[in-house]
């Protein structure tokens, strides 16, 4: 047995065949440190580990699947996405207001408009949001700068109002009451949306369903064609979403893909319940979603760019 | 003084002079209503707020309302709950699954049973974990412990079916298919409760209200009578109730008191959020769901000790 | 293949022999409904996953090992506490100021006086606080329920200045400047203790190590002793802790056990992380503080009854 | 005005009249103290803060100043960084490891090479997880696509080794060990940095300080001349700078600015626990540290061309 063992350290042997744990800054030149190269113990250090039977026998760390400090691998994300479009597959956006908060409204339109969204799922505040940020220019009465305008705090239900008077959303596009955002690029370019209710709901909106039954009916209906979510910053309507989601897609010739589920939220939480829930094929991103949304076009962007340059 | 106040909705004058807070479905065609344009009250609606009267110019720090570094004050939570009680004080107790995944079950029973629950306003997911502890002892397929059990994925949807098969809740204790637990508690102490579904629910339960404006009606006839509210683990419930409630409760005597609103969660996202919305008077509690309830009850049982004791 | 998959639902074999997966609330009596009651596959349904080859062949959820919605075992802990005191074990307590912001502190004092820390591992900020407290009646100028007092942001730089004065901690005991608390317990009941120094450092007190490697040198020094670690409320010190422990402990008879780490925090992230460094034997339970000492002190004290009542 | 100001610190006059801030362990007997002990003023020391003057007593909600729902407003940050190096100030860079983990590594060089960095202040783990990047292409054995490596839990210990057998990091960037990355960056550019020491230390590099206090006065001789500090992914090192930082800027023609401070981090928690501490003028931006670092310096680079093209 070793002395004093602890973890991120040599094992020295002195002069009396007494193996020590040495921290780095202890070990001295002539000192007899055990050297292991192998992971498997061919070479130099066998891990015994008593836990877990099914280890594979390698000392690990930084394996938990969903942290805030793990890179963000944007570069596959956007293949992704461009893959999905361009065989003709089936991506739902799934999402909550904290994206129309932001900057990221002018890039979830962008998406729309490029045909990398099939179908968006989200609740009546989405919509109440992006259309406020149309009529009156803030999103919960804040400015595109974050600062509260006085008498904001009454602009998200003057909005709800004047859809309300149109009749429904697609009607207040078409009279030019919402003139840009979300829902008018979803109304402008056909790409179908589902609004569910909630308890928490001002209004709601014309077309938001207040059945939550009805409402999982109309969620299935897209999910069941799905071959690509993303879900940002929701917990209610990311795990209404992944419950309902398949875990493969059927290729042309019968075969079987995972389907692949970016699951984006501003902490661990969400995205390790996702799994708890056993949708294993998401995979997380811990960080704001307006920086996730900016980010993700600036790589679909160059990704074409790069395709385009490449075939020609 | 207006009846029936609430946050997010209009002041309406009915035929008797009588004024009303009106959520802005509710409104109808040629109804007074109250507009105010200026935020000064210069125009319309003049807004009295009794908070901020503290501001002394001093230099300070720890002022942020909501920290998980600040103190507790269970003695004056128990105190508070009390005293609702014992003035025949309408308290409602809003809670997430969270709290049922855990010990603080038992707890949440032993309030129930000394009347310190008014009505108990929650999703399907509590009294589904609820039921499927007392008929299979896990909570979603964990044992007390946190130790999943084999098979338990599917313990949740056989408590379901088999309280769909006895036709309610209420049935389902009356045939002593569930024996113990906060549902049987409620039923048997006839406390009210609203259980409001989701697009997230499996089943749901019979009793869940599936249509969100329903629901949010079933919830009002409970807020407005509300003297004390105690919301445990759960945004959406929390923020959704937050919407409906009073700020102050009418005395006896015709004045006025703050609603006290006792906000619980692992972050202090949520209870900065329902500050956020206008919620002055709620007072914030970081923690976890089981604790609170634990250490909660345990102040309870002294003070009320300490009172019988001084009284005699 | 079946049609429409989802998770939560059933397997339906309709009338052409095609199979469906349905929501229970779609299923009809007389529908043909596959049922498995074995999770290995020997009866009913047999589960095939693709990813991790290490999986058991069962389709699990709730997973995950570090989540606020996990029951926490208190009991476990009360006898793993007491077992080792008994033992004549030495229990390290490593611990973050937020302990001392609060009530915790009297529990605190408690588990030393009662011979539950061998040794106190904590910041400059732990034992400052500590020593306001005692000296002021707050923390950080807070006074105990939360309320910021007049003047109070300077009372931990004169709470210094007074320990100082007497040249050290010990000394401002003796003389009785300092006279309850934590400190004032681990000087009274001669258990040692090591305050390492940081950059946010105050003062510091003058027994506070500055240099981090004479620091981590008189950490170790109780680490190489310690068969148990309890960490409360720090990333920082509980992961340098962490770096520091042994995974076992060799009983009497030469064989190991694990040795116990029991990590708490109000965030899944610092007990992930310390996972993720191969603390495999840590066990994690994410609540406040203060909560978990009263309610872990609660259980103690029941247990050391219930041990009491049984044996005599 | 006092020369060389920072919070929790003391107001000395010296022989020439001139006032001081210092850190009370340089206070010396005899020396000329300012003394407040009413929060007033009325005895001693008179606040005055600019902050508040906008309390409208307008309702308002959103109000919190710290929240990962609001806008980011990255146009205004690029500007504050493009002005701050035009007109030749000394911004401070104060970062955690986080950033290192991931792509951002090459933004934050972007952003040396640039001159947008007056100095770099940070612990022991950002240079060993950059320079393990530089020699090994990983950080604490993760690919730059997050996969453990075979072997790699290792490999930030032989690069720390590599450094401390070239003697230090200038020499080991000189002998082309260290090839590329933020400390190539700095010693290329000329650009101080300090390296602060924890007790979570492996290693440590030979330029770490290890003594707390040393390593504040290091960090200190740049906090002092500071005109901007951006502070990311960072708790310990953030409040300790924070403390240190001067509140305002003296403008050439004597009048002052307030010292902009940026605060980026994963939670709500570090930002507002910085605004609590008294540093009014933090801005808070909720979001991951290389996202962060990967946008805002797209906006600088915009801003850049914008300039460029307007004045030409």
């Amino acid at each position: 047995m070793p002395r004093e063992p602890r973890m991120d350290a040599a094992l020295v042997l002195d002069r009396d065949r007494v193996v020590w744990i040495r921290e780095g800054r202890r070990v001295r030149r002539g000192d007899m440190i055990a050297i292991g190269k192998a992971e498997d113990g061919s070479e130099g250090i066998y891990v015994h580990s008593l836990e877990d039977d099914d280890d594979t026998g390698e000392f690990r760390f930084m394996t938990s699947q969903v942290s805030r400090e793990k890179p963000i691998d944007y570069s596959l994300m956007a293949q992704i996405l461009i893959d999905e479009r361009d065989r003709g597959g089936y991506p739902i956006l799934v999402t909550g207001p904290a994206l129309v908060h932001s900057r990221a409204r002018a890039d979830m339109v962008w998406f729309i408009e490029n045909h990398f969204v099939g179908a968006l799922l989200a609740g009546n505040a989405v919509a109440v949001h992006d259309i406020e940020a149309s009529i009156y220019g803030t999103t919960l009465g804040m400015t595109q700068t974050g600062v509260a305008s006085s008498g904001g705090h009454g602009l998200h239900m003057r909005a709800i109002n004047q859809v309300r008077a149109a009749g429904s959303i697609a009607a207040a596009v078409e009279r030019g009451i919402v003139k840009n955002g979300i829902m008018h690029a979803l109304v402008t370019h056909k790409v179908p949306f589902v609004l569910t209710g909630s308890i928490r709901d001002d209004g709601p909106l014309p077309e938001v369903i207040t059945d939550n039954l009805e409402a999982q009916d109309a969620m299935r209906a897209h999910t069941k064609k799905a071959t690509l979510a993303v879900l940002v910053a929701t917990a209610l309507h990311a795990i209404a979403t992944g419950n309902m989601l398949p875990a493969f897609v059927t290729n042309e010739d019968g075969s079987l893909r995972e389907l692949p589920t970016i699951c984006v939220d501003s902490s661990e939480f969400v995205v390790s319940k996702l799994k708890d829930r056993g949708t294993h094929q998401a995979f997380g991103v811990v960080t704001n979603a307006q920086d996730f949304m900016h980010i993700l076009r600036l790589y679909v962007e160059r990704e074409i760019t790069a395709r385009t340059t490449h075939y020609t």
